[in-house]
C-alpha cells in the first residue's frame, strides 16, 4: 500500500477520533465561552494537517502486529495533539496570523473579542491570552489519549514517558531554534541537532508509541528511532528549501518569511559557510537588518543562488534519506510488507516533495 | 503541629525536591542557552512561594499514614509545577512583569535578550516566547513527578489522572475569567463556579493526590474535597478584597491592579448587586472605560464601600469557611491529629490573613 492510500484509508478514522475528543468537551460544557472555545479547537484540528504522525503510530503497531485491530487509533492521536499545541504556540511566538490558508488560532480569538459590547482588553491581547491556552489545552488533550483507550495500564504509562520524552526534545528544538536567530557564526552540525529535536523527535516517539503497544522488541524500536529521526531531519530541510524557493501557490506559504525573520535555515548556514569573505560580509549585513524590505530578500535569495545553497541542502537531505533507507531496509526483515511499503513511499515523498 | 511549624518543616524539603529537578536538566545540558533556561526557571521557582499545594498534598498523605515516610516529597511537588506554569503564563496574558516582587518569567528573558549582538527580535517578543515556552515545560515538569518515584505505577497513573483533571479546571477558571471581563452582568454564582475552578480545584487535586497515594478509602477523598474547594473559594475571596483594600506594604501588591483590569472581583460583583440604580450606573460607567486613572479608582473603592462590600464579601467567606470546618470535623475521625491542627490551622490563616 503507498502513503497516499494508507492515509486515505486512516486519516477519517484518525480525524473521527480527534472530532469524538472535542465533541465530549462541547457537550459537556455549560458555559458558553467555553463551548465556543472547543468549538474554535475542533474546528481548528480539523481544518488541515497532513496527519503524519498519527499515521506512522498506526503504521508502526500495524507493521508489527498482524491483527491490525483498531485499537491504536484512540492513543494515535496523542501526538498530533502535542503537534498542533506546539503550532498554536508557534503562531503567537512567530506572529502568524494564518496557518494552512486559515486562521490561527489565537487570530480566531482576536475576531472573537470583536463579538464582544464590552471590551477591556485590546482584541491582539485577547487573542494572544486564549491562544497561549489553547496551545496548553491541547497539550493536556493529547495527554488524554493514553489514559482511556483499549490498552493495559503498562503500556499506557510507558506511551506517557515517549510523549513526555517527546515534548522536552521538541521544546529544547525550538529553543535553540529562537537563540539561533540571535546567533552570529552556526555549523551546519548545530543545525542539524536542532531540527533533530525540533521535528525528528516527535516523528520518532510516534513511531516508538506505536511500537510500544504492539510490544515489538527493543532492536526494532532503535531502528524505528533512527528512520523516523532522519524522516524529521529531511522533512525539515526540504521545508527550508521550499520555505525560500518553493512556488507560493502549491505550498500556500510566502517566500520571503524564513529570511526576514533571520531565521537560520539550512540555506543561510550553507551560503555563509560557502560563500567568499565580501560576499559573507554582504549576507550577513543583509540578515541582520530588523526591518528587511523586497529587494533586501531579493538579493539575499541571489546569493544563496550564487553559494548553490539549494542543492548543498539537498546533497545533505539525501545523506539522511540514505541512512533511513538502510534502517527500513533491516526493519523489512521483521515488518509487515504493506507497512514497509507505506515506510518506503514516505520517504521518497518527503524527499521529493513540493508543498 | 501549626501550619507554620509544618511549613518550616517541609519547605526546605520541598525546595530541595525542585531544586534536584533543575539541576539534572542543567547539568545534562550541552547547549548554553538551554543551561540558562533551565537555570532561570530554578531560580524563578526557587524565589518565593508559599507552598501551599506540596505541603497540602504532604499533610494530606501523612494524615492518612502513620508511616510518615518522606517518599510523598517527590510527588508533591507535581501541583506546584502546574500552579507556577500558569502564573508564568498568567503574567504574560495580564502584562504583570513582576511576580512576589521578583521579575517575573517571561521578564527575565525580555531582560536576557539584551546580552545578544544580534538582535532580531525586540526583546519584549523575546521575553514573550520564552515565557510561553516556559509555561509549557512547567506544566510537563510537574508530570514528570509522577513518572518516577517510590511509588507503584498503579498509584502514580491514577495521579496522573488527578493532574490532568486539576490542568482542565484550572484552564477553565481561567477562561471563564478572561471572557467575564468582557461581561456586564455577573451573578455572584457565577464568580463562585469560576474561583472553584481557577482556585480551588488545583488545592482539591493537591489533597487528592496525597490522599492517593496514602490509599484513603473514596469517603474520605470526598470530604478532602470540600474541605479543598472551600478553601480556595475562601482564598480568592481574601485575595479580591486584598487587591483593593489590603496594605500594599504588607502584600506586595497595588490596590489598583484588579480595578483598572475590570476584573470581575466579588467585591465588583457584590457593588453591582447591592449599589442603587443611579450609583450602579455610575459604577458601571468608570469600570467600563478601558483607561481608568487614579481619580477613577478612588471613585470605584468608595463605591464599593458605599455597598459596604467588603464586608458582604466577609460573610460570603465566613460561609465556605463553616461548610470546610464542618467536613474538617468528619475528616479529624481518620486523621492524624497533628495533621487535623495543620489543616484547622491553614483554614483559620486563609480567612484572617492581611497578606
Amino acid at each position: 500500500m503507498n502513503f497516499a492510500e494508507y492515509a486515505k484509508e486512516y486519516i477519517p478514522k484518525i480525524n473521527n477520533a480527534i472530532k469524538i475528543v472535542y465533541d465530549s468537551k462541547i457537550n459537556s460544557m455549560d458555559n458558553n465561552f467555553l463551548k465556543d472555545y472547543y468549538i474554535e479547537l475542533r474546528d481548528y484540528f480539523l481544518t488541515g494537517g497532513k496527519r503524519i504522525r498519527p499515521l506512522l503510530c498506526i503504521a508502526a503497531y500495524n507493521a508489527f502486529n498482524s491483527m491490525k485491530d483498531g485499537k491504536i487509533i484512540q492513543p494515535s492521536i496523542g501526538t498530533e495533539f502535542l503537534h498542533n499545541a506546539s503550532l498554536i504556540h508557534d503562531d503567537i511566538i512567530d506572529k502568524d496570523d494564518f496557518r494552512r490558508g486559515k486562521p490561527a488560532f489565537h487570530y480566531r480569538f482576536k475576531q472573537y473579542h470583536q463579538r464582544y459590547d464590552l471590551k477591556k482588553m485590546v482584541s491582539e491581547d485577547f487573542g494572544t491570552s486564549i491562544g497561549i491556552i489553547g496551545g496548553d489545552t491541547s497539550y493536556f488533550l493529547g495527554l488524554e489519549a493514553f489514559l482511556s483507550n483499549d490498552f493495559n495500564q503498562d503500556l499506557n504509562f510507558k506511551a506517557i514517558r515517549y510523549y513526555e520524552e517527546a515534548f522536552n526534545q521538541l521544546c529544547q528544538g525550538v529553543l535553540i531554534e529562537v537563540d539561533m536567530v540571535n546567533q552570529k557564526e552556526l555549523s551546519m552540525e548545530d543545525y542539524i541537532k536542532m531540527i533533530a529535536l525540533k521535528t525528528g523527535a516527535l516523528i520518532e516517539k510516534s513511531l516508538l508509541i506505536g511500537a510500544n503497544y504492539a510490544k515489538v522488541e527493543q532492536s526494532y524500536k532503535n531502528l524505528l528511532s533512527i528512520y523516523g529521526i532522519n524522516l524529521g531531519i529531511i522533512f525539515q530541510i526540504i521545508d527550508d528549501i521550499l520555505g525560500s524557493f518553493g512556488d507560493e501557490n502549491t505550498t500556500g506559504k510566502p517566500t520571503d518569511g524564513d529570511i526576514k525573520e533571520g531565521k537560520k535555515t539550512c540555506l543561510l548556514i550553507t551560503a555563509m559557510n560557502d560563500l567568499d569573505d565580501q560576499q559573507k560580509q554582504k549576507l550577513n549585513t543583509l540578515i541582520e537588518n530588523p526591518k528587511m524590505n523586497d529587494d533586501d530578500v531579493a538579493e539575499v535569495k541571489r546569493l544563496f543562488e550564487e553559494a548553490d545553497a539549494a542543492n548543498t541542502c539537498k546533497t545533505i537531505a539525501w545523506f539522511y534519506f540514505k541512512q533511513a533507507k538502510n534502517t527500513l531496509s533491516k526493519l523489512k526483515e521483521k515488518m509487515a510488507p504493506s507497512e514497509a511499503e507505506v515506510f518506503e513511499d514516505l520517504l521518497n515523498f518527503v524527499m521529493q516533495r513540493k508543498f
